[in-house]
């Protein structure tokens, strides 16, 4: 049977595609989440796709992957550096997690260096653009596998 | 005619009893949401308990609890360390506050040291488990009293 | 054609005139949004304003904006000093943005002094009461003009 | 057999009740050891009350209780925040240690807001005035039962 | 009898409209001025107005306003950030003060971030370009009148 | 009748004298205390002097100037700048506090720059020797006057 | 014609399968680099490895990969928290840097948090065990394409 | 011959008595001139006074008491905690420098806990009030004596 | 005539072997002392050993050894990392001071890392067991001899 | 036609050669104005030299280089700490500004190691004495050239 | 059959002797081997010493002793502030470490008194000259002994 | 005979003229040597040049110019922020130290703002370009003259 996976966006990644591509790149979320779903069918993972803008609604997605999913694949954007609450949630996830950030956020502001997810997750990708989402699939796979 | 308390816990805290209990416990939080009530009927209060994830409900149940409660007790879980709209709404709030957290945030990450609650708070009770709330409100039971 | 302009107020200002007045004054956030309504009109401009306690309807009111509104005119309240969520949604935002802080937040709690809002905020105004909404308005109405 | 608890006070609390009533309240020192003992003796528990201004005393007091008493009731009061000796010797005491603060320390000076016994402690209590004994209590006789 | 407004502009600001107008505008010192004035006789204010380069003639002519003037529109420039004498004049100083910034110093070097100044005024405007003296102004009256 | 000030001295200072006179002078503490009791005698004030490396006993002695002397005149030495007790002990205490350092501490290394009796202290005194004992008093008995 | 990839191991990845597999896996180094060599080949890439523990001879192979390579894969190790020589050499370099860390850096020493390289690389990776260089490589496959 | 003292008094001092009496009293700098000229009259010194808003005259001053003044009783006010100019010409100035702050300067802001003057002056006295600068003078006479 | 050693150990010393041996291992404070004893004799030393929980009684002991010892070996446990009245008086003292960790403090909390001891010592040893206080006279005997 | 240089000496730079030798050497400010005039002349350079104590008057200087002068060549001397306004005076000046410091800065206090003016000038130059003016100029010369 | 100690020096210790005897004393690096092995011959052990001015052929050499010696001695001088590639290699050592330093590095610049390495050895030793390395080859003895 | 200085050029460096020229310029290595030793000639001194990105051959270097050399001129590149190797090299020479960088290091990102080689350093030139090498060896040839 299909392991599943749910894939998290967080705030403002519903727009992407739509603005400063220069910084987030040409493709939309739904153009990102086809993309995903194609590689995970081929990889014979099943996929479940959310984005929210709101902290709130983002924890109980997490809360609901509980016992449901083996993997939670996530971008939390702009709550990655000042959502403790999604922090926990994820702690009380017993799967995987891995994060994943469209630029590589070291070059930006001080204040996107630091996100409270990577301190639980189990792997980090940052700077690879849409794609990845799709490496990040790749090493569900492989643990999961 | 009984004074009436507004029972308020945060993010996760529904999860009680299904994740880390080394950390907080097997209870449940129906479990403490009812010892809490029959220690109110007993103390001659009333309490009214709400859970929530989301920041922006917290606030709203907290502005809704003015001119309706004597007091607050609130475990404000990952909020605490986050959230000045849960500060302010507090602020704003002219009854007791009481902060109930049931492990001890002085033992675990740094970033849990600090609770913008606290700084409202009237009574703060930390590490005594699910009891610190039943603690809280004896404490509220007193100043009422 | 009118010029369109969102006006947006955050956490707990729907409790304007009602709490703290030594700090908010004594307006209530319906008296602001008609003094500004009114300006708004003698300035030739259209307002659509909303209020929400909740992080992400704020990021959805401000996407919501886009290609709809020529001006954003925010006060970000709590919101300021602890989201990136809202200014990853102004940064998306093509328009102008003016940030308005009813007390003037330099003179309150360390933590009030930064505001995330104020690194994309075109202008920013604090301290002048609901006046500042006012002045804000002549701002837009000027660079609009 | 009686579990045994004992009750530590630290500098200065022995003005309680003559000094600063706006923060300590109007109850002496003798007045909450006699609460102490009287619910102590409700809830089964003996209690031997000590209170010193002397770091090194205080060391002294918590190296006697070692197998000598199950629970250690402390308010170290100024040296919370001052004193590594204080924390070294809990460390070395094998039974539970509750911290009680009178007032709420994290709404008064910076330098408060850190104390070295809430590393150890298993329990903090703080801003219930003197009644945070008694809630020490309680919880001591519960986890002692 | 016309109220009476002191309008002082710090360091540099004597080179407006001569230097770096993507920052500062196109706009001459004497040319806001003269628009402040307009404003002012439109109010029924009158104005007096001062540019110096150095702290203590500034300072004088914080000290010559106490009991001639009902406000004082300041646009310390680089002072803001060094200067307590500044500050301490205006903590001497009875009336209103408000302080303005032609650019929005919060997007500029981080030294630029914090204003003595703004410890002491009533409001801050910023990055309103040379409007912002006119925005204060109107604030000024509203408050005097 | 005469006026009472009690004099203390904190740790190692009943080496002076004895030791780095380059820093503390060629006096010893009898000599001092003794400058200081004809001082006082002009004055028509009574001093009763102490000196203690123990903190603990400098906690007791302030507290027993309670109600006894109009002021003390204290050199905290070392504990200046580690005793948060005995700042709590002299804010228990009512009267007149002058702080005296014999050399001057902002010369000296960092972690003697910052005094917590400062921050209790009516006034203090640095650098100017064993002739600060001195000053003090004379500042003391202006006050008493 | 196949693009040429420089792949780049820092300080101690020679031991590789060595030491501490709790954090670094059961993979040696030959392991890795023929995992590498063969999903180059798949990919139609030239891989060129290097391993050195000498800062100045990584900075000597950067400089070697100019005008040979298109691409340098690299996980600088130690030398991510500790030199400038590397990212400099790295500015110098005009294709592509993708930057992999074996362990998820961000859960272990805080010193470990930050690396010089991550300001220089388009994209980072970490936590992904040894399967990281071959993310590293996809992606690198990718912008190359 | 008498020995000579210069009297520096820094920015806003020339207000004393005139604001803030609450902060610095009721005196004014007149008065204060007038009780350090007979203070200095009876200990056979003699008094030149001078008082300035600009910290470049009072570097002029410093300077110009080189080889005129055997020592300088100066009152830097704002300008101690900002301008390293008047440290410098009081480093080259060879004679005595007793530092004089009419408020205690460590219960006031952060800002104002450091002094730049501090870390030349042979002594420094702070929150005696006006009378602070007898007991300077007094210093001052002592050590020239 | 034997050179005259004093071995201090402070707070919570005298519990070495019954408390946490994984730290401080098993060995009393007795059979240490019995230890350096009997190496001191083979090195033509003489030792008086003591141990104080009291920060003043360890700076009376230290002022006691001024002209009576050659050197002092310390082990300042807590009071190391807090105690700036202790390193005044072993500044007071003439004689070596060489300074002694059982455990190594650098492995420990971070409050532990920074001794004020260190600053003054001679030599320090830490992290080598109660073996330190061997290598400590050893190195004694070196300098004495 | 000549190239024209502004030469600008900040506060205490007129005691050259007559304070502190040891740090600031031999010569005196018009020794080094002659040997900077005869070494212009020689590169076929005019000079205008100042110093001034004022802040307010360098800034007024650098205004007036501005159309004037080619190059600046400026040792902002205790201003370089502090001055925000210099900085902004020089950046609004168009062409090319070099630092000098007499002494090697890094060596010294540690608030004299940042120097705001270095953040505008095209070269720095410490601790080469006297002769870094010579070398600035020089290097003014060969850009100008 | 006698247990291996490798004896590592860091940077420039191959000049000691050589240079700053004041910090380092007047043996030179041979002196001290040859001491070492003496000792280390007495002891039952046998030592290989290596000195390199290179980090990365201390890592090497590191290595290289990995299941051929039981113990590292090692002074890393300026590596042990800069370098986590030693720390690593000692991570991935088996064995016992001793860290010496032959100067007490608490006494020295600010930046001396961290060590990468301190967080991994096993004792560490500071200031007690070359002795310092006779006192590490001891405990080494003690535990493998 | 003539006095000999050594060249030293750090990490990197060797690539001058090859890459970020508008950092850097466009001259090579080779041509910036050729210019120091024509102008070496000119002054009556012989250069011995080298350059290595090899932090320990840095070391060695320096280490082989004591007794060779009567000074080094240095551009320590990278290395400049992160050696305290290079630093205890340079502290062992016992002639001249001039540092040189090529463009201003305070305008660029922070951790190149502090050198270790500047706190040895008698003079220190930046951002001059590659005439900042002719600066610094004229001012070598005035010290040596």
């Amino acid at each position: 049977m299909a392991k599943r996976v749910t894939l998290l966006n967080g705030p403002n990644l519903n727009l992407l595609g739509k603005r400063q591509p220069e910084i987030y790149g040409y493709e939309t979320l739904a153009d990102i989440e086809a993309r995903v779903a194609a590689l995970a069918a081929e990889l014979g993972l099943e996929v479940a796709a959310h984005q929210s803008n709101h902290e709130g609604v983002l924890v109980d997605l997490i809360q609901a992957a509980r016992g449901q999913s083996q993997a939670i694949l996530i971008n939390p954007a702009a709550y990655s550096h000042t959502s403790v609450a999604i922090l926990d949630a994820l702690n009380a996830f017993e799967g995987l997690v891995i994060e994943v950030h469209i630029s590589n956020i070291h070059k930006r502001e001080a204040f996107r260096h630091h996100s409270y997810v990577s301190s639980r997750a189990d792997g980090v990708i940052a700077g690879c653009g849409s794609e990845g989402y799709l490496l990040g699939l790749r090493r569900i796979a492989s643990l999961l596998g």
